[in-house]
């Protein structure tokens, strides 16, 4: 299998981490990662705060029922159309952005890094804590947090490939109600 | 440098492609890797449709007018809240599909394919040409299109790192204004 497919497979989602921090350096790479994505028109709207002091974080756990993970480092993934370099991302920041988060996530797992993103935007309630917290302005949108640390948990490579997703030449409407019909009846699925 | 991030930093935007097929179990492992992505509380808010049908491409491309490359693939990606698995969706499936096209660009480029992320969802000159062509229906939507091919164009490695992009422990929007008062001075930047 290519290493890359490995790579994207490895990825999990990871909740416990080890007491010890991430090199100064690995983090410079995720961030080198992050904006080697690609963007609307090239308008790279993204800005990253990167935390690893324990009393920030453990400010951001506390505010955040759904990030109350051991991680020693967090990368948090902002918005920001003023430094865009077009109107394209007027559009398009999220999916940007979002590129720029997946590819912390598999270049964190190519350093035998745990990481996990936690979805903030468009949540008012996770949004609010994070401004506050990291001194973050108006015009300026907290889009996710990747936490990033090294692994305590094992979990097993896996795709959740499925073949019931996938069309080829057009869409079938008909068939997808067939199996989701058919679903009701197996709830092992 | 670990292979991930070579591969990351190898994917770029290919817009000229070789008259050559993309063999269809390499369609699929892209499909596998798009479908290991991370999604909001696993709700794999996702469908895809692959376009090898020439016919097919050549209406995509009359219509779209940033898209007229001579791919011989496309993999258009669907947003489908009928399909997740749960109600994170509604507020994260533009992320969750974000997070699989990136994927399956990386993973394109670890086959040696070339591909290119076109935009598609919000803007409803794009959606309707898109939907009416598939035959997509109402309650879902097509997010974005990856063109998939052999390149016929080389392209050098890179990212577009910038630091100051990057902010330590907290944001600093004085850091920031300086940055671009500067910039302005400086047009080579």
């Amino acid at each position: 299998m290519p290493d890359i497919i490995d790579t994207i497979f490895r990825r999990r989602s990871i909740r416990r981490y080890q007491d010890k921090p991430v090199e100064r350096d690995k983090l410079e790479l995720l961030l080198r990662a992050a904006m080697a994505a690609p963007s609307a028109c090239n308008s790279q709207p993204w800005e990253f705060v990167v935390v690893t002091e324990a009393e920030v974080l453990d400010r951001l756990r506390d505010k955040l029922r759904f990030a109350r993970y051991n991680a020693p480092a967090a990368i948090v993934v902002l918005g920001n159309l003023q430094v865009a370099d077009n109107s394209a991302a007027k559009r398009y920041w999220i999916q940007d952005c979002c590129a720029a988060i997946e590819n912390i996530l598999l270049a964190a797992t190519g350093l035998d890094l745990g990481s996990v993103w936690i979805g903030v935007h468009p949540l008012p309630s996770f949004e609010r804590p994070v401004r506050r917290i990291l001194s973050i302005p108006e015009e300026v949108t907290p889009l996710g947090i990747v936490y990033v640390g090294y692994p305590d948990e094992d979990k097993a490579p896996q795709t959740k490939y499925d073949d019931r997703r996938v069309y080829w030449e057009h869409y079938e409407p008909r068939r997808r109600r067939a199996k989701r019909k058919n679903a009701k009846h197996n709830t092992e699925e």
